[in-house]
Parts: C-alpha cells; structure tokens; sequence
C-alpha cells in the first residue's frame, strides 16, 4: 500500500500509510498521544479513533479533557440511557439520541414514562456505568440491520435516508444491547464519571409537527461528579432567573401562540428595547456609521448572488413562498440589501469606509422544537452594521469596533472573551489577502492588549473573524458582538470603489453587530441582571409608595419632580399596607422606592429605599432627583447607594 | 304593481312604485332634481338613471358639478377615446377602460401608438365630442355579445367571468360605435367639455404579469376647458417636483427591481425618517402612549377571529403562504396584535384608556401596476396606534388627537381639512352605540372649532372616523391622519374591563394614525417642499464652502463647532469655484451655506446664504449657531432671514 498524507493542526503534513486510522496518525505524532486518544476529528467531522483517514483530510487527535471527548462521552451516555431504559422497559422503541451543548437526549417512543421512571432509570444507568462495559464498534449489512429493525420504523426510514448510500452501517454494542449509530464512542461505560436524567418533553420525529409524537428524554453526563455538580448548581441559578419566568412577571414581552419563535415587546419590555436602540445608536453615529432602513419583503432573486439563497434553502432555514408566480423571501440577513445601496453610486478611494447600520429585522425558520425563548427565536432584529472598506483599513476598522464593544460590555457588567476565527477549508479569497486580514485583525487584538484564543480554521468560508463573548453573572458564556471580514460578497456582486490610481478596486465589507440581536441580548441580559437592569434600562425607574391615602398628593407631587427629570416614575395608589407597597416593587424590581408620609411632605423630603433593601431617611427630593439622573446618564450598572450626595 | 321603499342620504324613506328606476326617484324628490339627473349610486354602487331601485336601497342622486358625475363624464371620456381608436386603428383591440381619479385609462392591443398617434386620437375625440353624439343604453343577450366579440378574447373573458351569470348585458352605443360596458354614462358626448390624452405605457391583463401585455393610454376629461387647464397646470407643477425624481436626486431612497413596492431609505432618507419617528415617539409620549413591537410574520390564524383574514385574502391583497404545513402571513395591519397585547391581562376601568403605540412596519400585496413610488407601496411603516377606552372617554381620547394632527400639520405648513364618515349599511354595534360615538367626535371636533365635512354612509362597517385631510403647497389634497372608532374588534376578541361596578364591559378600540405610514408620509412631503425640508429634516442641515484649498482648515473649525450643537454639517471640500460649490448645495437642497474665506477665518465669522438666495455677511460664528440651533429646535417651517439674531 502506498502512503497518503494529512494536515495536522499547526499546519504541519504528516505521511502515513494508506489504511491508517485516526489512532495511527496520533501514534505517529507521539506514543504518549496515541494512547491518550479517543476519538478524531476530520475535516470538521467528529470521528471514532478508528476511522480510516484519507489522502489531504485535516485530522484533529480528540484526547480526554476536551470539549470534544465531552461530546463523546456524553453520546456514550444516551446509549446507557438506551440500554437502561430497554432493561426496564423492553416494549420502549428507540430513534435519535445525539449529544447536545449541555448534554444529550434520547427521543423514544411506545413507553410512558414518569419522574419515577427516570430516576429508576437514573439507578439503572449507574449500573451500566458501574460494570464498565467494552463499547465495541460493529459492522454490519444493510439486511442485517433491516433485520434488527424489523419492528422499528424510525431506525428503518434511517437506514433509507441518512445511511440509504451504505452497504456497510456500523452498530455499537455493550453488553448484549447494541445501537444503530455512526459513533465516535467512548471505549467503556465505565469511562462515563458522572450521569444525571434531567427532563422529558414531548418531540416530533423529525421535529416536524405532522410526524409521530415522542417522548424526548435530556440526561448530561461528564468526566467527575464534581463536574456534573458544578454544572447543576449553574443550571439552578438559571431556572431561577429564567428569562421567560422574569418576562412573564415583568410583564416584558410574551411569544403567543399565533407567532411562534416572534416576540411581541409589551410596554416595559419596549422601554428597555427603546433604551438599548438609543445608546446603539448612539455609538453608531460615533463610529460614523449612516442609518439605513431595508424591508423584511425581497424577492427571492436578492440572495440568489451572493449565495445565501441556496445555504439557508437547502436548511429550510429562511422564509419563503410562491405568489403570484414571483418567489419572495423574508430577509435572514441584511447584508444583501446593504451591498445594494452600496452598489448603487460610484464611490471613490475617498469615500471608505461607507458604513451603514440598521436595526434590521430578520426572520430565519427556526424548527419549532428548536425555540426557546428570547434566546433561540425566528424573528429578531439586530443591530447590524456593514461597513466597505479599503484594506488599508481593516485595522483600525476593527479596532474602533472592539473599542465600542468593550464600552458597551462595561455598562452591562460583562466580562468580555475574544476569539479569533481563522481561515478554513473552502475559503474564498487568496492566501495573500487571508494573512494580510488575519494579520489586521490579530494586531488589532494586540494593539489593544487585548487576550484572544484562536479558532483555527473555523472562520466562514468568506473572511476571519473575532467574536467577542460575554460571561454573565452566573458564569455563563454567550456569544454576543461580531466583527467578521467578507471578501465574498464584494467578489460576487462586484462591488467597487476607484483608487487612487484611477482603477477600480474591491473594498473588503465588515459585518458587526453590537449587541447581536435585541431578542437574545435581552433574554441574555434579563437572566444576567436576574430582573434587576441597570437604572438607565428599567421599565420604571422609581416608585413613589405614600404611606396612607393622604400622602397621594404629596406623591404626586414628588413623582411629577422626577418626571419633569425625565424619570419614569409610577405612584403606589392602592390601598395596601407600606409593608405590601414595598414588597410589590421589590418583585417588580423597581431600583428605587421612595416612602413618603406626612413627615416627608413637611420637609420636602423623601425616604428612600433600593432593590438591596438599603434605606435613607430624611433625603431632600432635589438631591434624590440630581443623584437619579446622574445614576442614568452615566449608565450605571452598581450605583452607591447615595453615596455622595449627602 | 306594489310599492318599494328606499332610503335617501338624510335617513328618511321614500316609498315608489315597484320597477321604478333612479331617475324616477329624483323625479320624486322634485322635478327640478329630476331633470338635474345624470346618475345615482344605490347601495354605494354608481349606476345609471335608468337604472331600477329595489326594496331597501340607500339611492343618492348624482348631478353634474359632482364628483360622482365627473367619475360618470370620464368613463364617457373613455369610451370616445375607444371610439376615435378604432376609427383610426380599426385593427386595435379594446380590453377595459375605466375612470380614476385623475381621469381614466383604456388597455388595448394588436396596435402600435406614439406620441403623434396620441395626438391624432386626440384630435378625433374632439370631433366626436364635437359631434354630440348621444350615448344609448342597449340590452344584450349573451349569445350576441359573445358574437360581436368573436375576435376579442379579452371582452369573452369578461363575458365569461364578471358577466357569466347575467343573461342579459348592456353596451353603450355612440354613432356606429359601441361597447360592453355596465355604465353609467353621460347622456350625449357633447356633455364632455374637455379631453386630454396623457401618456402611454404598459400594463397587463387583469394587472398580472403572466399574462397578455396591454398598451394602456390615460387621458382625463373635465367639464370645461378651464378646469382642465387648472389640472394641467397642477400636473405640471407636481411633475416637476416628482418625488420620485427627487427621491434620486437628492439620494434619499431607491425601491429596487429586487423588492417592488418597497423602499429602501438611503442614509438622507433614513436621517429625515428618524427625526419623523424621533417627533412622533415625542408626540405619542405625551398623548400617553406605551410604545410596544409586534412581528411581522404572525400565523394567519390571528387574522381569523377579526374577520381581516377573509377581507385581505378575497382580495389577494395578503402575503400569505403555507410552509412546514402552517398558513403564515405578513401583517397587513396592527390591531390584531396590539389587541392580543391588551387581552393578556385583566384590565380596570381605572387602567382605562390603555394605549399602545408602533411603529408597525405592514406589507400588502399590492397589484404591481398599481404602485407608485412612495405614495402606492407594498412595504410601508405606519405611526400606529390603538387605544382601548371606555363610551365615556371618546371625546376626550378624539380631542387629543385631533390636537396632535393639528400641531403636527402646523410644523409642515399643510392647511387640515376634516372627515367626518357616518354610520353606513352592514354597521356592527346598536344604533345606540354608534348614535352616541358619532355624537362624540361631532362634539370633539366642534369643541375644538373644526369645519367639517360629513361623508354619510362612508365609515367602515366597523365604526365612525374622522379623517384630516392635508392639503399641500399646490393645492392637493392627501389622506393623512386618521382616527377610528372600533366596535368590532373588541366584540369579535371579546375584550373586556372591569367596570367600577365590578362587571366585565367593553372597551372602544380607537385606531389612529398622525401621519399614516412613513412612506406615503414623506411622498408627500417630498413634493409638498418640493424637496426644500424645513431644517429640522434636512439631511444636511448646513454645508461649508471655503473659498479656496487654503481655506478648507477654517471650514472645518465652524463645522466642528457646528457638529458639536449637533447640526448635520459639510465641508465642500472638492477644488471647485465657489459657484460651482454653491450651485451643487442649492441642487441638494442644503438649507444654509457658509462661505468661508480668509476675511471670515481672521474675523471667527460667515458669510451665510439661504435656499432663497438671500445672503449676508460678517455673521458671527456663534450667533448663526444659535440661530440655526433655534430653528431646528423649534421645527420652523419658514425662518425669518437671520432675522432676530442680528
């Protein structure tokens, strides 16, 4: 047999002989890293060890500790979940069970399970774990497999769809149960540290609504049960700021029936949207960005250039329809219909960068079992900008960007991670203008002292990229600005620009988003603050709780000061007790309650209360009013508690 | 034979012998009226004189001066046009030719027409009106009509459509010609004062694309000459400030192939539209609205229970499609989710009015030869806004609103014209209801000492409205501003409150807009200033001309200072004379120009000049800021020349 070779991460080629595994190629590396080896990844494809690689694939070793080996183990997981759910109920048929971000699930069908079931379950899968079973990788024929699955439909339309072109399928087995599944796998049950049955919800096959309904199973699994309790505690403290709890109490915003996966922002949900719009657009008019405005309605023709069309087709991921013989489609991004306003005037060497922002609002056909709140939707609007650039100005393009996106974290107290996505298979554009790119932005990371990690080869086929993540307050990591080099749209709809030396040239476009969208930057920022936004953002600002009935004027009186300050400002006019006032804005998260009786109205004062249950008496209104505003104009996130004031 | 009632336009009943036709019910009003006769409409319907009533009709009579009897002298118009045709061009082929508002238009085939054919025709019409021709009624059966039209596919597929299931159609007969055609019709065509053919373009059989191509000719015909010189002239003056020509040239929008009926604001466009949106969020804060954000996509379920599903699809005018086995559909309107939004909670008669505003963006599907620049869109963005009240509030709630369209007018210097439309056929909600609804916006709009035209019958089946009217710089007059009462919706959703005696009632839902959609807003309002906005609006505000190279370092100083008041300023920094550059900024509509040269610069003053070329100078940098601060903040349509500052 001859020899074939592969690119290793750094870069590096490796030869090796034609046949060779994953498993080979990490022995060759180092004996060390061979037996550390669990499973591969090739060209982007998780893979067992034992997968054969091939002449030019780029091979990736997977050893344990990885986020890859937890991927792994975690699919081994939702097979204990399938054997321990046949030992106790052998009538249970089975479908898909993949890994998720947080764990896995398992979608059955023909059982009926309870919260007792699961922790039966639970105990049964311990077992599993506990006698340490070999996983084994199994091939089998087509026949076989039909055979195997003569009483399960689901695992048949598998075998007709997804594996119709094999003649080989591959079965993993542990003990005397076995699995339809392309793997990779751990090598033992025992290898699994640490399981935890989670949920069940129903699911369609296929996550189609007019398919058979299914029970969906979650489970999450990890290396140490050390882990496994870091990772419940996590999610307890999210159930407990759940956004779409706080949304409902906060009456903030609801996702009805009628609309799925499209929010609809109630008054005080549209007065923190109204907030966040200002200060983006704000910045916008800083970063010398023009405002645009697009239509959701294009035909479909517009993404047909640029390539989106076919991408977000092929995934059923846009919104589009026949009528009156024309194909329209709902806009899933806006950067075509900024290209076109760029295109439509000659622009001159003079003229870059040509920025545009819009709040733009997109529609991308989400599957419906994939929604979640504000944080996975269909409908969002995202404060989009695109900025066409020469090449000499990608640096300090990107620079001003990660300038705006670390002011803007700092008034939402997040901690910002940076990542840089570099060139993959695929790419568009030449080397020379990949490194030059790659280049601007990694000296704009630098100049800015700022530290990044490196995705290598995970940009988009179209240009680098650096994603700057915030960690909220409960550890969590969400992806939330963008800044992303194209050279691809410029290239297919020729855009140009005349240099200086007469000639026309290709600007490079920037695409960047602030905040992301205002759906997922809410529900983000709703759990984060836990329902406590920064004065600047919340619904009502202040609450003015008179103590009796008599005290309403002098309330009024008060409220109409802030008012007239610009505050938003309600007065408790019913009829409760102050200890009931007070309790009502706390769970209203009003920042400030100010409980004003008899005493207060002769002096002029107010008696002040925050959302940490701090309390000052005594405080006159006019120093109340300076101390609000300026809580607000400078955005605070932790004001003092009138520290400086009095 | 019996007798039959109708109803004439003040509410009382007359009762004439069963057969009799519209004219013998003028005849019974009064012989004066009688002869006075051209016309009627039954039932909103315009028909013939001859036309018979029936039991229960709403008959209004038509006579000439009319509006109605305009509409009836231009379909006249129309057939002489098909006349004068075919005397020319036998071989022509006629499809349909109704009136309109400016006038009318016929489609026809199998001929070829320029300009000169235009005139030709035209000078044959007057001979045919000339001629005074009289214009017959004629009964057909449909075996005749599909006879005489043997050659005509377009007039069999109106034979075999609109007319299938009449036994019996009509032609107008004049001279040797005739036509199909339900009428009405002026009596002879001598009655025609005046004609004019227009213009020529292309158009489709019934309006779709995938059919036949039609060369459709507009003319207009008017009573008498004069008032066609008076159209014409308007004509012209409109035509020269086309918003259309001056949306290019001043770059504020594009509605482009890829998106038909749909603008896309340029970054000037966008700059006028946010301070529209920035004033009417203003506007609506101090009426009491709470701004909310409804999605565009929305299953057509929710148009279902308000019965707008039945009424937007009968008519195509929905986009509305199936996809994953669900009916989707843009929103053609607001209410039904705003009303949602209201629903979700238990609402107090103390709580009441509830008030929500949006600035909803609703797309309708329009035929695609019926649009028209901004003023005829598919995608547009209304002011919207609803507000849930209760019977006692109405006149308050009008009052309001009437107030905001006046202030709002008096910052676009259009007079207001005011609407009352009443109770028509198929009202929902009791006599009662509507008695005391219509009571109360007469009551508003004479309290606040408006002139009013009522238009009895014409409200929506829904409830009354007042419409305000704008009439602009050339005399035109455009819907803008409305506001509507609403029974239906409420009924039909069962809204309710929670009245001070502690039952369920029901709300009036009032629909208004303060300047409509934002399109047709600034369609107007582009034509309307012909392109010169008040300064407030204006994209750019002030631009700097130094008057050499040198001078561009002084420019830039007074931009900044400028910049920093917030003014949208330029610096003409291109190496042209100083004529040239004063030349392009009154093309741009730039409300002030700043000649700057080294006298200014050694001086810290400018030498200003305004779009009506009035000019002064040695003005002190800082007096022109304020004032041009103080024009902008005080919305001034017409600045006084630097007058006061000086």
């Amino acid at each position: 047999m001859g020899e074939i070779t592969v690119t290793l991460p750094d870069g590096s080629d490796l030869s090796v002989e034609a046949g060779a595994t994953v498993e080979d190629v990490a022995f060759a590396i180092g004996p060390g890293l061979g037996r550390d080896t669990v499973a591969g990844v090739l060209d982007g494809d998780l893979v067992d060890k034992a997968a054969p690689v091939y002449e030019g694939a780029r091979v990736e070793i997977v050893t344990d500790g990885s986020e890859e080996y937890l991927t792994v183990l975690r699919h081994s997981a939702a097979h204990v979940f399938a054997q321990a759910l046949q030992r106790l109920h052998p009538e249970a048929k089975l479908t898909i069970g993949p890994p998720t971000d947080e764990g896995f699930y398992y979608d059955v069908t023909d059982v009926d399970l309870d919260q007792d079931d699961l922790e039966a379950i639970e105990a049964e899968m311990r077992d599993i774990v506990a006698a340490d079973y070999d996983i084994e990788r199994v091939e089998r024929t087509r026949e076989e497999a039909f055979e195997l699955y003569e009483d399960n439909p689901f695992k048949r339309d598998i075998l007709e769809t997804e594996a119709a072109d094999d003649d080989v399928v591959t079965f993993y087995v542990q003990d005397d149960w076995q699995d339809l599944c392309r793997g990779p796998h751990v090598e033992s049950t025992g290898e699994i540290g640490a399981v935890k049955l989670l949920d069940i919800s129903a699911a369609y096959w296929r996550g189609e609504e007019a398919n058979e309904t299914l029970t969906r199973v979650y489970g999450t699994a990890f290396e140490s049960e050390a882990d496994l309790d870091t990772f419940l505690e996590r999610r307890e403290a999210a159930a407990e700021r759940d956004h779409r709890r706080l949304g409902r109490e906060l009456d903030l915003f609801s996702i009805p029936e009628h609309s799925p996966g499209c929010a609809h922002y109630h008054p005080n949900g549209m007065r923190i949207r109204r907030e966040l719009e200002d200060y983006i657009r704000e910045t916008n008019d800083d970063l010398g960005y023009e405002e645009v405005w697009t239509p959701e309605l294009n035909k479909a023709d517009l993404w047909k250039p640029t390539g989106h069309y076919d991408n977000f087709t092929a995934q059923g991921e846009m919104f589009n329809w026949e009528q009156d013989d024309t194909e329209y489609g709902l806009k899933p991004m806006n950067c075509a219909n900024h290209a076109y306003i760029y295109g439509r005037e000659k622009r001159s060497y003079r003229d870059l960068p040509v920025r545009f922002s819009e709040f733009g609002t997109v529609y991308r056909n989400e599957q419906s079992g994939e929604l979640s709140g504000l944080l996975r939707v269909r409908g969002m609007t995202q404060d989009d900008g695109h900025a066409f650039i020469r090449k000499d100005q990608i640096q300090g393009e990107i620079v001003d960007v990660l300038r705006a996106i670390d002011e803007i974290y700092g008034h939402f107290d997040f901690e910002a991670e940076y990542v840089l996505e570099t060139k993959g298979d695929n790419a568009v554009g030449s080397d020379d203008i990949w490194a030059e790119a790659t280049g601007a932005l990694e000296d704009a990371l630098e100049a800015e002292g700022l530290d990044y990690e490196v995705d290598d080869g995970e940009a988009a086929f179209y240009g680098p990229k650096v994603g700057v993540n915030a960690v909220d307050a409960i550890g969590r990591t969400w992806t939330i600005g963008t800044v992303q080099l194209d050279f691809n749209i410029p290239e297919r709809l020729d855009l140009t620009y005349i240099g200086e030396d007469n000639e026309e040239h290709r600007p490079v476009m920037v695409h960047r988003a602030l905040l992301g969208t205002f759906e997922r930057f809410m529900g983000v920022m709703i759990e984060h603050f836990n329902g406590r936004f920064p004065l600047w953002l919340a619904p009502e600002q202040v609450r003015v709780l008179p103590v009796t009935d008599d005290d309403v004027p002098y309330a009024e009186e008060v409220a109409g000061e802030l008012e007239r300050a610009g505050v938003r400002v309600g007065v408790e006019d019913r009829s409760w007790t102050v200890g009931r006032k007070i309790q009502d804005a706390h769970e209203r998260r009003v920042p400030y309650m100010l409980i004003v009786g008899s005493n207060e109205a002769d002096s002029d004062t107010v008696s002040v209360r925050d959302r940490q249950e701090r309390e000052r008496q005594d405080v006159s209104l006019d120093a109340f009013v300076d101390h609000v505003v300026a809580e607000r104009d400078e955005k605070r996130v932790e004001p003092d508690f009138l520290g400086t004031e009095q």
